[in-house]
């Protein structure tokens, strides 16, 4: 029985290893078309940044390791070019050589990943990608000589470069097209990571539609031109499933390889894996693309159990991801606002804006946290966190809360470690769950940053009960400022109509929409308070 | 209505400010018999050692700032001294003057906290403890003349106390009756700490029991004497609930005081939370003892729920907790092995050994991560992590699975955030799913290290397939060294009889014993491997 595996990395190597465990007897024969396997694909930045010193860290099994420890076949250099799911071959080509052959299967698993989305754009062939280590060793080469780097989209992949070239001294532009970085973070969270990016000498272009590119720089629609040295394009990710339309397998969204529960594609005997596939949705089970090692993996290893005889589905995709920006960690499970807002799917939003510890504990710093909650089941429909530290910790336990159901509500319940250095007595999650109670309870009403000029315009009044200092600091237009401590005496003062309260996060906010029910008034709290609008409407 | 709360800290806080919120209209009186209410209590520790440098950041509220914000009559310096059930009164003692009143109530919330164990042990009384601001002040002065320390008790406050001690440059020895410290831990996890505190200059004596307390020192039961210029008690502490008591109310386990699930007392009207309460168990519903604030926090608010009119329960408690040590985190949730085997309860134990992230991006350090799961249902019964850095997360991920009724084999379809500095591609957590998967599946079989002698004595041999130079740094006595990459070629030389195979953590056990049983061989797994058995054995 042979198993052929197209692609050497996260999903096709897990399917080949855990395939060899399960069944010692089976041949495998693994191709790959760079010269590197299993090479550690998320830390290519990093080395190209100098953070990651040896570059031999990031190879973390060769032919020759894989072959002594799992009897593997593995085939470098060795190119899939087209498979015959009727015949069950695969004709292969060594990119070195050119010389050709065929290899039959029993089974077959594509894993060839996602290839960088290359938009018609003039010139843009002169750009340089990150995929693997060839495309690393070359940018790294590049960036030894060079000043100054253009790099075209502000997505994961292109801050996390964007940071590791200014960590080589070079000077930065990022060219979005998008009015915000980070596409999965909702723009009043995004607005953070820019702020940082340009706190570390990011030079950050929203909006900027490229027209040309060349070896010496970037040519904006609007005419605007870019010098740099090096103009990378890290605009975005498609599946690589040109070998699979090529064999008249069926695809789904986007050009991913479309697959059941079990990872089979639509020819007998041929499984894929991977960022190659379509995915299917945790909230609504819709076709997703999310290409990550940690899935690809994971349905690298279901797909071995299945030929082995097994059948654990894949998983349903949240897509939580993390992504590191000069020391600030942004993190996103499930639907973000933007998502929600387009499908029309009802939504309740919370801004909190906790530390990530005990505030009296020295170093404590703060965290941005959106939760998306669900008005009719209470059910947690995403989340973003933003912050210097513990934003993966907070992100992690919520996409674990909605993997077990709990419901927004329900975080208020959970029993999370606590000592001052890791925590609060009142965590960020179960502070989450207190809020997510209020909001389902009619205890409060609040009202978003997009939804305060409205409201304003329809005659409510903005009452701001923070501090005097606070609002001498820096207020939104238009607000009264009464003191949460000094309301209850001041109620007179209070215009007619609908209020609008708010504090610095929310928090006191709450306090005084509740002293103001009581006195009868209809009161709408800020959700997030200043900063949230601060950030939202910078 | 007015509602009178009994100790104005985490619990009765959170009870006075939630029921604030919810009526504006209620009379709230908080008797607190210490000078200060809504201090930091967790943070007491710190500011004797000198890391929360500010005392006053510790006092999170005063008396005028609760009135100014939420109307509560706040009295400091004042002791309940009895309660009539009947009348609805509680008698009350000026601390400082000495007066005494009567004060009546509607309701009557209970928050006494918990007091410092103190056997009987002579001089006893003359050990500092510290429950409180007046106590922190107490002991900050005596650290400022003192050389030497003697720290009774090496669970969570204690181990918290001497570390701070070190800080401040005391000669620290921390005495504990039983075998290990830190009993939330099994002793191969514990085992880390000890070494965590040695290596800090801890003097750390395990297994000794104290005879005789005087301010000079403290003679030991087998004659020793250890001189010390301040000696500390913290034993552990117990529900203060003799104010309960005294007024007839009905006490549980450990003479904590018997609540429902919404706080009600025996006595109509009179509702308790916090450290003084016996709460349910997660697992089993028995009463527990668990003294933490969080769920203090969360009590006081679901009882002010309840006055109001709502029914939320009380959580049921896993005692998710952590505590640092010199920089270590070492994390629990659930029931662990010591209890289950106390209780006769079948478990599946597994060890794992990861890093906090991948290991190739720089400052990668390793955790220690132990799983307990019910063979027949594969539910999560426990989880123990310590380590440098990420064992405050999976904890957190492992406490809110169990609380979502994931199962330990489900832990693998966890989508938990991934880039190189804050998980791996197979994240610890999801490694822990992998694993139970496999022993669920009967694709592993694993022993314990506690097992092994047995075993070996039973007539199996052990096969240790690590690399030769690893043998020989240390290997467990009586092991062969086959590595894994030659086990293949050597199936030969392996004695006859079943074979358990360890590596140093048990992800080459794991290979190896695949490869065994494919020969036909049966294999158990050293689960932990090397790592887990030399600091079990040490």
């Amino acid at each position: 029985m042979r198993t052929v595996i197209v692609g050497g990395v996260a999903g096709g190597m897990s399917a080949a290893t855990r395939l060899r465990r399960l069944d010692e007897a089976a041949e495998i024969v693994v191709l790959e078309r760079t010269s590197y396997v299993s090479f550690a694909n998320c830390g290519l930045p990093y080395h190209v940044g100098g953070v990651i010193e040896d570059r031999a860290s990031l190879l973390l099994q060769t032919p020759e390791s894989l072959a002594a420890r799992f009897r593997l076949d593995v085939r470098v250099s060795t190119e899939a070019v087209s498979i015959d799911p009727d015949r069950h071959t695969v004709a292969v080509r060594n990119v070195v050589t050119g010389e050709t052959s065929e290899i039959t299967y029993d089974r077959l698993i594509l894993a060839p990943g996602a290839a960088p989305v290359r938009p018609p754009i003039p010139g843009i062939d002169t750009a340089y990608a990150l995929r693997n280590v060839e495309d690393m060793d070359a940018l790294a080469a590049k960036v030894a000589t060079s000043g100054s780097a253009a790099v075209i989209g502000g997505g994961f992949i292109g801050l996390e470069i964007a940071e590791n070239l200014r960590h080589r001294g070079l000077h930065v532009t990022v060219l979005e097209a998008a009015p915000q970085a980070m596409a999965p973070l909702d723009p009043e969270l995004a607005e953070l990571v820019h702020r940082r990016l340009r706190d570390n000498g990011i030079d950050l272009r929203l909006g900027v539609a490229v027209a040309e590119v060349s070896p010496t720089g970037v040519r904006l629609a609007d005419g605007g031109e870019i010098h740099a040295d090096l103009v990378l394009a890290a605009i975005g990710v498609r599946p690589d499933s040109g070998l699979a339309e090529t064999a008249g397998l069926t695809l789904g969204r986007g050009g991913a390889i479309l697959v059941d529960d079990f990872g089979r594609t639509s020819a007998p005997d041929v499984y894929a894996v991977g960022d190659a596939v379509a995915k299917r949705d945790a909230l609504d089970g819709s076709e997703v693309l999310v290409p990550l090692a940690n899935t690809a993996n994971l349905q690298g290893r279901r797909v071995a159990d299945h030929i082995a005889g097994a059948a654990l589905p894949f998983r349903r995709i949240s897509g939580t991801a993390i992504v590191g920006v000069f020391g600030l960690q942004a993190a996103v499970t499930g639907w973000n606002e933007k998502r929600l807002v387009a499908a029309g799917r009802p939504h309740r939003i919370i801004h909190t804006h906790p530390t990530n510890h005990a505030g009296y504990y020295p170093g404590a710093s703060g965290l941005a946290i959106k939760l998306l909650v669900d008005p009719e089941t209470d059910a947690i429909l995403g989340a973003q966190a933003v912050g210097e530290e513990g934003a993966d910790k907070r992100i992690d336990v919520i996409a674990t809360a909605m993997a077990g159901g709990i419901t927004a509500s329900g975080l208020a319940d959970l029993e999370l470690a606590y000592a001052p250095q890791f925590g609060s007595a009142k965590d960020p999650v179960t502070m989450l769950g207190f809020v997510a109670q209020n909001l389902r309870e009619g205890l409060m009403e609040s009202i978003q940053w997009h939804e305060l000029e409205g409201a304003l315009a329809a005659g409510a009044s903005l009452i701001d009960v923070r501090s005097a200092g606070e609002f001498a600091d820096g207020a939104i237009p238009g607000a009264i400022n009464i003191p949460v401590d000094e309301l209850r005496d001041r109620l007179s003062e209070l215009p007619d109509g609908d209020l609008i309260v708010h504090c610095a996060v929310g928090v006191r906010g709450h306090t005084a929409s509740r002293i103001l029910h009581a006195a009868g008034r209809r009161s709408l709290n800020l959700d997030g308070g200043y900063r949230t609008w601060e950030a939202a409407t910078a």
